[in-house]
């Protein structure tokens, strides 16, 4: 192949360059995140700035184009040609944005983010709002910059980033049906709740029974520890590299769901890197195909199989070792305690069913404030307007608990916030194509196998990296288009039926 | 000072790189051997290669001479000339070999290495002999190269990588006299310890309330856990960087004191990277310098203060707290436990009195080898005699415990050995300078008050850096020239006085 592909050639060995200097990076991350102490942080950011600049550098570099031109008429079989799709991505991405505007914007969020943190619990709109015109201002010029490179709008030049093909006209047609149905099922499903009676777990339960616990559940979703770590941090987070994968969780003395099920999440994170095509990595096609997937795989664990009636009989016994019997861990009560339906201000520790309307209010709010059609001043009325709306809560002067509570937009994370229900509907029809090829997919969970589960995922999501674009993905696992109808029937047939 | 010393302010910026991304590679090498789950190891290994190559690269940036030429002849004060200096003691060991005997050796030491782990348990002398060969091959050629840019014999220049300034000649002198008296030492300690009755501890000793114990030892011994970190590794080492030092041990159940007196150790190597020259990290002359100064600092908070007779009494509480209380801790029995003296086969345990004997073979036995005088063939008759002579012991066959036990000769680290006692002689020349200037030392020692040492190391060594030779930082620290009559005074005093 050396012979006949010199520039495809050349363009495999920078991306393994990029690959190995991105994994010292990812575990350096990690570290800081769950090890360093407190005064190891600024020669830490000044090497992974350090290490951050030489990656953009190697990823822009001049010859690179030229290659990438070149590459294209060499003779490439369908793997090496969908690499090169993504090895062009991944320079646009690269080089779309001046300098200039990266290092402002780097700036911006800095300062947005730091502040934040007194802000938030000062609930410090007006401090807040200062910071964040910068950011909007900012990401509004990048959004131009990605825009203009693509021809996409500019809210969808900054969703593209995260979800490469997904587009806002879909994403209004798909988040426009939720919207109609969504508050009368939560409605229904809590009223159908307040009959029932469930019992809550006792606490306090240690820490160290909570990680035996934890690791225990890890092992039960596949979680393979000759590759990965589990360890603590104050966010929770999937990172490392696909070759060990490092996640975090933090512990609760009174909620050990709150860390079990968050530890379910992020090892459907986990076993999707630990599963990329492992002949191919280092290469962008290794790569997982989208933040949407990715969230598909982790809901995949922590709510297609986490509030499967057949979840609760799993995980009492492990519960029953490592906190000892109780009352709340009889499996009916477990079972109600995983599909509980609470209308809460907080989109962190919502439950399937309430989620997506704090997605839908998010995703409305930041695309007319990318588009320009508001200001950031707006935000709160809109909050509160939506958040009436969607979940019937009055959240009106509540700021650190409305509009402050994440950090994604101090981040300048605009875009990112519709791939989390995109992957609850990605998820949901996952499965519902599973239950089609496995008739028996269900008998066979309720005998406690979830192996069919993983089979299938591996097969159909894992193992193809981005091999596909979104959408060709998408149908070939499942044999149609994304089809929010597959997560509407879950919600209803899992709460309702 | 940007305006008149152009150069040097490049190589400044250029030093400052280095260290930031020498700064990755050592949390990476840390990762590796304290977190790193097995099947993560290819991966980390090429990221670390990658990384290995860069920072060659970017140390013999072929603009790198003529800027060293031009910061000379630019108005630099003593500091900055001090700093030019290390600059260019830096660039000359990265310039010395051409690279294929570079990769030649890495090669070899890969292959020796990964073969004596088998071959060690073995006793398999004869197959390591095929892969040392080699190694002492590529090693000597290695110092051919060293040897022609600076003038210095073979061994010579070995030595000079690891302890700068110092030479066979002045070793041969040094472990000539100890020679001398050290096996009558060694006699006549033991013959009056044989007297003695030590009780041992009685375990097992949980490996949690080991971490606890340690971690208080290092808080006594000062250091400062918001700037590093206590994990277990196979093998004990202190890594990490100066802003956030990473130290390992391992636990065995039936012998806490060697993991605490192991962690005593590399505390002290701990405290003298977080006390180095903070306004000038990154830069040449921020860092330890020399390998037996370093050993000076871990041997002065292990020997020379652990073997102090007021530490039983500092450590017993500890014990107590985290072990529970037992005989063998009384205060005059735990101080004939920190103080036995044992003639045995492995450097790794010897007590202070006996580790000089291990040196001063191998110091023999690798200054013949690199010279020539001798083959790999004839190192364990060698050995043998050596042992018989120095310390009583008959190895012959025992190649498992003898002349196979250290993964140095095997990795090419030759000219290494000598620098374990001439940080046990400098470290005994400290605390004799301590007591001159601070002559109610021992008063104070005895009063529990660890201070006076450490402010001592802190203004002598510690905040020094590289700032000067090594030879001129012994003669400002201590008043004289490295004189090994105060070894000698101190295992006397300590041992038979």
């Amino acid at each position: 192949m050396t012979s006949v592909a010199p520039a495809y050639q050349d363009l495999y060995q920078r991306h393994q360059r990029l690959h190995r200097l991105g994994h010292l990076q990812a575990i350096a991350q990690w570290d800081q995140a769950a090890n360093m102490p407190c005064r190891g942080n600024e020669a830490r950011s000044q090497a992974l700035a350090e290490m951050g600049g030489l990656l953009h550098q190697l990823a822009t570099e001049p010859a690179l184009p030229g290659l990438l031109a070149r590459a294209a008429a060499e003779p490439l079989d369908a793997a090496q040609q969908a690499n090169l799709r993504e090895m062009k991505r991944s320079w646009r991405a690269a080089n779309a944005l001046p300098q200039p505007l990266v290092e402002a914007k780097s700036l911006a969020i800095s300062r947005c983010e730091h502040a934040w943190r007194t802000q938030r619990p000062a609930n410090d709109w007006v401090g807040y709002l200062v910071n964040l015109r910068e950011v909007v201002r900012l990401t509004r010029q990048e959004a131009q910059c990605l825009a203009e490179g693509t021809g996409l709008s500019l809210y969808d030049a900054l969703l593209d980033q995260y979800e490469p093909g997904m587009r806002s006209a879909a994403l209004e047609a798909l988040f426009g049906d939720l919207r109609q149905w969504l508050p009368g099922l939560i409605r229904d499903v809590q009223a159908r709740q307040a009959a029932e009676h469930t019992q809550l777990p006792q606490g306090p339960f240690a820490k160290t029974a909570q990680c035996a616990l934890g690791a225990d559940a890890m092992r039960l979703m596949g979680f393979d520890f000759e590759a990965g770590r589990l360890d603590e941090s104050a966010h929770p987070f999937c990172g490392g590299v696909p070759e060990d994968v490092r996640m975090t969780t933090r512990y609760a003395a009174d909620n050990f769901l709150a860390a079990l099920m968050g530890t379910i999440h992020e090892t459907g994170h986990g076993r999707y890197e630990q599963n990329l095509p492992r002949d191919w990595l280092g290469q962008p096609l290794a790569q997982a195909r989208s933040m949407g997937v990715h969230e598909s795989q982790s809901l995949s664990f922590e709510m297609q199989i986490g509030s499967h009636p057949a979840f609760a009989s799993l995980l009492k016994p492990l519960l029953v070792k490592h906190l000892g019997d109780q009352p709340a861990f009889e499996v009916g009560n477990l079972h109600r305690l995983l599909t509980r339906v609470i209308s809460g201000h907080i989109r962190v520790e919502a439950d399937e069913v309430t989620y997506p309307a704090h997605i839908i209010l998010r995703y409305e709010i930041e695309r007319a404030l990318i588009e320009g059609e508001i200001e950031c001043e707006d935000i709160p009325a809109l909050w509160d307007a939506k958040m009436q709306e969607l979940l019937g809560i009055d959240t009106r002067g509540n700021f650190q608990d409305g509009c402050m509570q994440d950090v994604h937009w101090g981040a300048g994370l605009f875009g990112y916030f519709p791939c989390y229900t995109l992957g609850a509907m990605y998820a949901a029809q996952w499965f519902a194509a599973m239950r089609r090829s496995l008739p028996d997919l269900d008998a066979r969970l309720a005998a406690g196998d979830l192996e069919p589960v993983f089979g299938w995922l591996r097969e159909n999501i894992w193992c193809q990296g981005s091999r596909w674009e979104t959408a060709e993905l998408v149908q070939r696992a499942s044999g149609e288009p994304l089809n929010p109808a597959h997560f509407k029937a879950h919600l209803m047939g899992r709460y309702l039926g």
